[in-house]
């Protein structure tokens, strides 16, 4: 098969497997209170690119890992990066009105709802993992804590409020970076081979240099669509970023500059992947998908 | 000694020994992001009645635990309760500007780092549970999940939210104060007991039966103080939830029914323990105070 049809068909499969299986995590819509168990569904499923999930399964291939229990893993890092959009969503947070083409949560079910779902989808994550039978479900969910909490996710988005309208030096915006969204980056790859046999010292090394290139190239690609994306959009003034006055990579070094440290990280992932050979095919469209998409 | 006097100082070792935990557990002071590490010691540490740890304590000596592994029990269930309280004191949801006589966290370190310091709070939680050495971390992971998500504390938030200004039925008011409070009290005692030897089912039931009831009878009594609390303040009107229109134990029954209530509550958690003798002694102390505190 040629390999972008490949690519084509794996991730188009494991996208539509991990929206069943959020979908049967997540509460039903009746179930009371039904206000929050909507709101749950709704900033959860039919939407997103699946980056994480993708990460866990591919990840998971490399370690021969059962799917059905990569499943879990898949699970819960989309579940803390979705309650983690609600959260920033938030009028107190970056204000702000559609996601995903659609109004965000808080707009669609109020505040406090919004506010009760993030929380209950976070819960909801460490409870999808402790029961996912994988080989070390302790371990997993003090991974994914760390991951989440003050050291991670929760942290760098502190870092990020703090430096609205400050000019961060390029190695500062990377340190926020790496927790805002590489700590979540690097737990769905780490928890992803967690499902499966035992990896060599060389292998869990190489995976982790993956994920962080990786994980910094999701930022950089993100910022250079922010401000490409508003500049196509006739009508609208600068990106969001930009009009928020946060600091961004391209706002650091440029666009063109920008463009240029996306694609040397995305041959920084690929390269990690190397000693890895071919069972880490996966990874590695993983990295070019990551670099190369346009939304 | 004085049962009393024994009481006492049992309680207040304990109230000591969980903030030494708690005080080593969270990110230092000057941890970066340091606004943040500030608003989790902050929301967390020098207050509160430690009633959750002491539950946890108390389930773990009838369970023969080691006490250093009912430290990470302990320590979980009173971050979840602290992260609550901080989501619960936000303006979208009680828009409460005191807490433990102190501003509540927002007020003092602004909404989006208590919002923030909530979620890392959480976060944390399932990592010290996690790692904390319990015969079945991950069971415990999930038990706790359980009980602060939609189907426990998140769910009888929400419940509690679209509950203002209307009159539920008793049974209706104690299934959301089951959810809202009762599931972490529950899950307080639950994991103090899973720290040590595997319970017989006899005991494990005696002991939910008196975590259900102690449970109610807190809430109860929060109920009965808000109302007798401000009454005896001179020039305050109303307490807060009947200010805010909420359905309180005192509105649906009135203050002395709902004062027979508690208890008959803590008689039932006491009669609940009565197979298990001695060694519930705290557990059964514990009831005594939940129900007889005044404040």
């Amino acid at each position: 098969m040629n390999p972008d049809v490949a690519w084509a068909v794996w991730s188009g499969e494991r996208q539509r497997r991990i929206e069943d299986v959020l979908a049967r995590t997540l509460p039903a819509a009746e179930h009371a209170p039904a206000h929050l168990s909507q709101a749950m569904r709704y900033a959860v499923l039919e939407g997103g690119k699946r980056v994480r999930p993708l990460l866990a399964y591919a990840a998971g291939e490399l370690a021969e890992a059962p799917p059905a229990v990569v499943d879990a893993a898949a699970a819960a890092v989309e579940l803390v990066h979705a309650y983690s959009l609600i959260h920033d969503d938030l009028p107190c947070m970056d204000d702000d009105t559609l996601r995903r083409g659609k109004p965000t949560c808080h707009v669609a079910f109020g505040e406090a709802t919004a506010l009760l779902a993030g929380d209950a989808l976070q819960a909801l994550a460490f409870g999808v993992l402790a029961g996912g039978g994988l080989p070390d479900s302790a371990g997993a969910c003090a991974l994914l804590a760390e991951a989440a909490g003050v050291r991670g996710m929760a942290g760098g988005q502190a870092i990020d409020l703090d430096s609205v309208g400050a000019a961060l030096p390029l190695a500062e915006l990377e340190t926020m970076h790496r927790m805002k969204t590489g700590a979540l980056i690097r737990a769905a790859v780490r928890l992803g081979a967690a499902c499966g046999r035992p990896l060599a010292p060389a292998e869990a090394v190489a995976l982790d240099s993956y994920a962080d290139a990786a994980g910094l190239a999701f930022q950089v690609v993100d910022d250079v669509l922010d401000v490409e994306g508003s500049a196509a959009s006739l009508g609208k003034t600068a990106g969001k970023d930009m009009a928020q006055g946060k600091p961004t990579f391209v706002s650091s070094l440029g666009l063109a500059a920008a463009r240029q440290h996306a694609e040397a990280l995305r041959i920084e992932a690929r390269s990690a992947l190397a000693p890895l050979g071919s069972p880490a095919r996966r990874l590695a469209e993983l990295a070019d998908w990551i670099v190369l998409r346009t939304h």
